[in-house]
């Protein structure tokens, strides 16, 4: 006996696999992978230079050497002896809230700004925003980077070719308000960093908020891999995470009652 | 006090991120994403056509329905209630060797072959192989499909491109030679399926058969995306396991001691 | 050069495991499993009965059959051909806000509304409580099973050890006030299932509501790996996730632009 | 419409939980967690000893400190923001061949001996197995410790325990035996580390080799629980990796063709 699942990605039979109604096993050296990754996320294949504009988010972001936690963890993992692909498993799994997590908390507000107020001017909706964080005292997500400053190279370049592309709409224009806020409140630029660039452009070309980390995660799936092989080639056994001086601030030692 | 880690992957600065020596922030809209996973593998971008292939690759692997156990395990994690990295790196962590694995144990039967006999023809190293594997009762991985039959429309396509691209080198002779030879023996066609087909390109363009599951891995996680988003925003929670009959075989309850 | 880490945990020396203060390697046959996780949890050692009722809650929650969703998915990601503790940390990361959650969720509650509240008897806290969230139209998590009904068996055993060994204090009370408001309000019995029982007893007890699912994680961690252990002995590769009827929704097929 | 599955481990009704015969519901308070653990992993409570030894197991090896790569590896991502069961997953994932694994291929050492073996005396079997793993160049996996030199105060412990319980047979006496020859034939002590003693004795209880790594995980994940916990409560976010210098040793920078 066989259950029933309902999806509106995809279905396959011996010779075809349809996604989204395409034939993926006819799309490929037609179609570039970000076009896919689109179709996907907002079931139609690009109107304009949407793939492309997905392809350059994930060459941006597809790697951000060792001292990202993801790659940390993942290399750690792999020390211990075990498949690619659990160690690889552990790296996505770091992808949180705080590491790779601010484009989809950004693009969040981002679309709930936009959809809620549709008649504000991106100023009066950023300068709002901002106030509402400062009250709250709460950092808004997507806005500098505590390594790439004063700007990460990676925003700079997606902005440019998001202008370049004609894929710059209101979420982007809120993104840009809210920097210059930033700015004129706390008297130094705090940029959009590149989950902030990726959130708004992102936005604008349709894709669900909750999509926002997967792109991250897609990208930098290909640098947890190298990280991983190389582990696995010339690392020694267990030795990745280092050895740690123990400062141990617990009960001291105690006999058994 | 800090440690020093020895890679030769990446470094970061403020303004740059170097991978293999280029800096990756002036990539995005020049390169595919396919020429930077190549330049992961391999150290260097595509000479020709190889960024292509990759880009082939995922796209022809990016998705395959609700019944890959992959998928199948990602939306039984994403209707518990957790974050989107930890359902899609549930999935990740199943490509194992019987599911997406075969790509990895085909190209190290390839490059090792290879390697090994430089001056021995095709049809002999092939006829041999098939030979080994016969007589330990084995199965050659990478050839034939439960599923797709007679012929894997994506090892298809992607093997048709690797010709057209000039790509299909001395491992890809042999992965067509064992084909030929299958079939001889076994009086049925068992063709290369897409693991066994990209196994044998991936060893042409150079890359180590340790990442063969990695390719996979990159381009399965936008199809894991797409299904995870789905369950999040249209399941219910904790519906998608479905409930089984139970058929128990154990002891017969009793008492306890 | 060795970096410096502060933990409150434990520390190591070649001739013994320091954890809070004692000699764990002095502790096998003296002290049971259930007081160590507890020393864990709260850097003391039993005063009295907690350590059983460590155990005793361990014992009730180790193993709930194959249609437990984190079980599911563990047996999932055996069938690919993975190691035991892949497929069991696939399991683990099912432990989610729906399934296993609910005791992090009912713990921090009874923890906060206690706390806030320390001169309100436990019925008027409880009226106000469930009149809240039914204000929020939304559920009292730890109230209330889908399968067992009316009562879970295993919260009315751990309620009855906790009352004989002396370990209910105001958050029990509170709780069992709540399932008293809840009867009252809705006509129908909606007892504490076991993770309200849990959250309720582990208060008490002194234990932080974030280790809440940490309990229920170690017990269940035995359950996985019986069952990923009868996947790999006795399973078919990639046949536990059975196959389903597609019913797929999505764009009809159309052909490539 | 649904499936059914076969199981030998356990099935619910509303009003109970049986596992391999038993009612789970009514174990809790007179059964120990180990009983449980022995049930799940062979299908019958103890016969004597057998739960108190797992107990003792799961005691001595809850926790190790901060410098365990899967303790390592958790609070990386446990720094990330994520759910405390995916940062504890993470860690689970780490219990490889190389960390926690010498117990899994020990035990199998052991028990393909002695079943492939009935009537050789253990030296005469010891001898044999460890000229074979010289020959071969491998360490026996189980003997020695990089850190608990010249011993592990836990396989002490364990082993006078197993002593006193009569719980030692065939595999505790040849793993005994492999310890001498190997102290014989390298001239230094190679004492059984924790694994070791683990597998011998747990092969003498009837448990499959499989088992080994998972005994190890279920003990591992208190200790595992306590470090995410002490991260996501007094660590800051994506610290608890630290900041490595990297020594990046690929091609130096050049300019993109």
């Amino acid at each position: 006996m066989t259950e029933t699942v309902t999806t509106s990605i995809s279905k396959v039979a011996p010779d075809r696999i349809i996604v989204k109604g395409y034939n993926l096993a006819d799309m490929p050296g037609r179609y570039q992978f970000g076009d896919v990754v689109y179709l996907l996320m907002t079931g139609d294949l690009p109107a304009g230079h949407e793939g492309d504009m997905i392809e350059a988010m994930l060459v941006a972001t597809a790697e951000h050497s060792i001292n990202a936690p993801a790659i940390h963890a993942a290399r750690t993992v792999a020390g211990c002896g075990v498949p690619i692909q659990t160690a690889i498993a552990a790296g996505v799994s770091a992808i949180g809230d705080y590491h790779g997590g601010a484009g989809e908390a950004c693009a969040r507000i981002l679309q709930d700004a936009v959809a809620q107020n549709p008649d504000l001017d991106p100023q009066t909706l950023a300068a709002r925003l901002v106030s509402d964080f400062r009250q709250q005292k709460k950092r808004l997500p997507g806005f500098g980077h505590r390594f790439h400053t004063p700007v990460d190279p990676r925003s700079r370049r997606l902005l440019a070719l998001a202008a370049e592309w004609e894929l710059s709409g209101p979420h982007s224009a809120l993104a840009r308000a809210i920097a210059q806020e930033l700015q004129r409140v706390s008297g130094r630029p705090l940029p959009m960093n590149v989950d902030g660039a990726m959130a708004a452009i992102l936005s604008d070309m349709g894709v669900d908020w909750r999509f926002n980390k997967a792109v991250f995660i897609i990208a930098r799936t290909a640098g947890l891999a190298a990280h991983v092989h190389e582990e696995m080639t010339t690392g020694k056994p267990m030795q990745f995470a280092g050895k740690r001086q123990v400062n141990y601030i617990g009960p001291p030692e105690r006999p058994l009652p």
